[in-house]
């Protein structure tokens, strides 16, 4: 037994989900993250915001038809009565309404796990901020790209100073999915990421800009002071941006790039992170998560693998398999599950949270929100340097 | 929802489990491949010989005491009586124990689903496969790399002719972790693969040679007529091969080459499929295992990508993310577990198992140790060319 | 024969050189390139400021002593009186000199060679633009990298229009060599470029932001309409920018950004382009100059390779080899010479320069030398938005 | 200046070819390549064994007409009598000409570079070395390969113990351009390649195969003892193998293959090696010649390039540019060529050949052919292990 499955394993914690019914991509994805580890069991669901194709989708999975609930108030309500009701409730709805579904649950003791970004708006960020603070239960917020091994070794490195001061970061998350009108063409997901009542003021640079930005924060521990931003709608007629270019001015004197686009043609999910310091260098690119490329500066390029020589315990424990055999993105998404089952655990023992289980709270879902604001006004005032607010 | 997440659930199937304790590598991946789609559930194990390490655990994997056995054959005969006994059962121990725990299931009609090499012996092979085809119950061998999406992609470019005549083929599974004498630093995963008393005849040919043998046939259906093999023992004392050259001739006159090595420093996992026909190339590598690369003869080669354009449904029906997010190992390795829960529900149905469920069965296990068998008499008489026999 | 050796070939173009001498780099690289082809012999040179060096420099290269100079101008006025004088002049020198040397040659009608970027002033470029344009001789610019085939395919493509029209362009060009103080290191080659007396005021943005700038012009089209730059000198004490990041809007609509660095550990010469259009994407990188990768939108991504199938007339006729036998800068940089040398033979039989011959002018020069003042001029005003002078 | 062009240069050796004529690729090469870094002047030539072709080459070339000869016999006996004939000569024709022509040259005092295989028999291949042997004159081989920078480096690492004891070696040479039968076509290239009467009695095996077997025995200093082939004619009609498959057993019990096929789809000219000791291994891929990756076994994999850190002398004395600037196929080549100037000017000097000076000899050119015979013999044997003769 190794990596995720050596702990010994009491009962898996009953979850329930809100959205991701049928044609919902990122609601299978929370789901299979879920299982991997054996930490969480799947027992209600308000699936969706039409009851008919909540109860569907709820049978689909295997769920009973009574924890099969109509919406999720509801579910909150009854599984806060009902003896083991769920523990745990995972959001993955449009971003709108996040931050609703996320209050009934925490007011009411749920731990929440909830999908990027955190809200649709700054005061809805705000309040659920708040809201997480105060509350007894967890918030977990699925920036699964800080989930995996290799992400985790980059940020131990540049903490470790052998980067030295940290000069340059250069962030992308290209994609090329809505090069053409997608959300005219009956695609449900292109439909409301491109719609700002659901998505929020941001388009392009809130789905994934947002994601560029988490990582490079998670890794460098950055702050950005100023940005100034350029966000774009290239398909005529879509009212949020499909293509997003931050210039980034950290503390400290560090300055950086960002590029998210869904409009370019050959890219299908490259996210990409590099960081330069005054001693060397890192690159690492999700398509091909299991690497870190390292330059000590004046010395060979190395080739880091999880779990191969050079990687160290902080990749290892959240890796369930050797080197050579690549961990993808159900594996990283899995991370923050996981990561968030030893906290709800911890939580239940009235133990604090371990300080080596690290997963993205609703203080960097905040910090999101801003940065997608921020770069909202920027590129309304004509890319002006502003504050996040 | 997408892919394995689509089809309405019933309960999942309850599985025991043979071998894969504390230490054993390939358990864990069984254990995490069973989970991903939520078609298992662990209920049973006999997790080793030695009894207390199987109660130790069983424990840590939270299955219940009574459940948790010291012996295969105890547990087969139990659970075989008891309401709600396992379904199907993994066997994951070192190859020797493959046949006597896989008949003691299979005689009670409880399925196997079985860790490969398929047995450590030939005659133990051909037992195992007369058993299996006798058996009401059915027989999975694990050959995971057949459920990686691309290569079944690859599978169907070969079966449907648009490469051509296929001439050439070269696999390969280079890996580096034997290049000194693990096994005499108590490892127990180097251990039993270098004792001829566990791992059979072959060494490195039996334990990672069979992978690309099978990858190669499953990809191109071609038949070996003949082989020459070159087996070398380059650690001091260890008595199986650690390096293996195959020269492989089909039945139709293509030819292949087969490398196998765990002394080649650098290399993890890289197994590696080229296939050449008259009309076209492919090339496949396990540690970038989203990508096909394709040349039509006279054209650019094209970079196809496991759900992104040029990818076809066979691909898609085991897949379960976007292309750009990379499915891995443990992807590849739950195909296999599902297809078998598929297949087994289909037995417990009393239908057929639909002609889309491809698996490795005894079949394939058997050609494996006739495969590790050939190479072993060829390379004892100077590469002489054999037949399997 | 092939490529660029099949013209039936005339004697040499006779050569000389202003600049090159001993330790420097740029030098050498010209007179190999201006050999590859054969289209010219090195016959004179004032390849020094320094007398004692311009002569050992001159007999290292085997130049006859009576046509090695002291002084540029004195070697201008001889060589235009004496028979065989040079027909061309390669200007390697740092580039505050670029502007007077060039003087002295056009206004005798000796063909220039000039190293960028064009000048080291803006004031300087447009005299040396209009200087050009006025004179009988010609003016070729080494921004080498428009030499690759695969740039020039890539321009084809775009201009053919199966890209659609270009919506996001993504230039980059990353070193890491003055990661460290080295210009304190008695290294001249670095003392010269973060010297604003010969450098000029871009450090990095001069000397490698603009080939990132002329290369994303020459295979675009594009013009820039606005810039927003912000450059940044890391290392201390350093008086020129090490790390340039510029934000394009493009006539049109598109937009663009664009970074070059000297202390990104890691990278060595890692020019890289991408374009992307409505209909489809490219990308190229110099590392690996001899691919291009073509993505139609909604296609698998194509390897193009030079003289491959897929790329055309315009990339074979610059080059030499065939596909998969590595053509590299200098054959890049010969190509510059070699269009220099088709362009010199047509002036000199008095026919115009033939339509395919393509080589970067001093109008190319003049918009480069634009960039970096324009670039210096927004990062003086906090990023600002301002157009090329 | 730097790298090869660093000298004091002599005026350039006067140089002759045989062969190289219109259409014909080497002998393009071979004359850029002398021109590179200016140490050769093409001075005379026999260019094609048709007189009107030859001539017209000739004018192509700008050779004077009394120094473009019909045959080569004719041009050896006048060249050695005129004053500033020629002091060396390419040979540039297909295999069976080497011999013949290579002995005018050499029995009169006349430096030879040939293009390879060395003959196209082995009986020839004998006289030829033994020729050589006895000549004053010096006989360079074009194995181009080990002109390769970093090929110099991996040999060096191998020599230096780096890798400890080798143990295995991975050749390749696949191509893809021989699929249909181009020498139907009316392609003079596929045309002698696959005619015995002109290539001899191995086809790819002569033509690219010797290329990988001369790389391996560069790199690894390791001597095959016995050797099993299976060469294979895969295109209808085609009297010579189209792909060769080789297992070696080398003196000291390393162990290897070699594959080179011209019927490989996707492959263009994919050389490549792979060495493996008991303290580490390398990886070089033609197709990608700056990079060198070196694994110390135990650490991660470095990617070592040309000229950067990590690289040594002996791949920087046959540089030319600094690192990630990639220098290609003809600057590999053209090393060969400047290696012969170096040995020459010694020769002519009365000094003993620099020992840092390399290049392949007509006793490398024998073993190739060696090789080749063997080969040929084995396959015709069943593949039967055989000796070099």
């Amino acid at each position: 037994m190794t990596g995720q499955d050596t702990t010994t394993r009491p009962a898996p914690i009953r979850l329930g989900m809100v959205g991701g019914g049928k044609d919902a991509f990122i609601g299978a994805v929370h789901r299979i993250a879920s299982r991997i580890d054996g930490e969480f069991r799947l027992v209600a669901g308000a699936l969706s915001s039409t009851p008919e194709r909540a109860r569907e989708s709820g049978a689909a999975l295997g769920l009973a038809p009574d924890r099969t609930y109509d919406d999720f108030k509801a579910m909150a309500i009854r599984e806060n009565r009902i003896k083991d009701g769920i523990e745990a409730v995972a959001i993955v709805t449009p971003n709108h309404m996040h931050y609703p579904a996320a209050r009934e649950f925490l007011k009411r003791g749920i731990h929440v796990i909830c999908d990027k970004p955190m809200t649709a708006s700054l005061p809805d960020a705000r309040r659920l901020a708040k809201l997480a603070a105060e509350s007894g239960a967890l918030f977990v917020l699925t920036h699964n790209y800080t989930g995996y091994p290799m992400i985790r070794q980059a940020r131990e490195m540049v903490a470790s100073g052998i980067l030295g001061n940290i000069r340059v970061v250069q962030a992308e998350y290209p994609q090329d999915w809505l090069t053409e009108a997608e959300e005219s063409q009956d695609n449900k997901q292109a439909a409301w990421r491109t719609d700002p009542a659901r998505s929020g003021a941001g388009g392009c640079i809130g789905d994934i800009g947002t994601h560029a930005f988490n990582l490079l924060s998670f890794v460098t521990g950055l702050e950005v002071e100023t940005l100034s931003a350029e966000l774009t709608a290239f398909v005529p007629g879509r009212p949020l941006d499909d293509n997003a270019q931050v210039m980034l001015r950290f503390a400290g004197g560090a300055r950086g790039m960002l590029w998210s686009s869904q409009v370019a043609p050959g890219n299908e999910n490259a996210l990409r992170l590099r960081v330069y310091g005054d001693k060397g260098g890192l690159e690492w690119m999700q398509e091909d998560p299991n690497v870190l490329w390292f330059t000590p500066f004046g010395e060979p390029t190395r080739r880091i693998t999880r779990n191969g020589a050079g990687a160290g315990e902080v990749a290892a424990r959240v890796s369930r398999v050797p080197p050579g055999h690549p961990e993808g993105y159900l594996e990283g998404f899995a991370n923050i599950y996981t990561e968030a089952a030893r906290a709800i655990r911890a939580h239940q023992a009235g133990r604090p949270v371990p300080p080596e289980v690290v997963f993205p709270t609703a203080a960097d879902g905040l910090l999101g929100v801003q940065f997608v604001d921020a770069c909202v006004r920027s590129s309304q005032r004509n890319a002006a340097w502003v504050r996040l607010a």
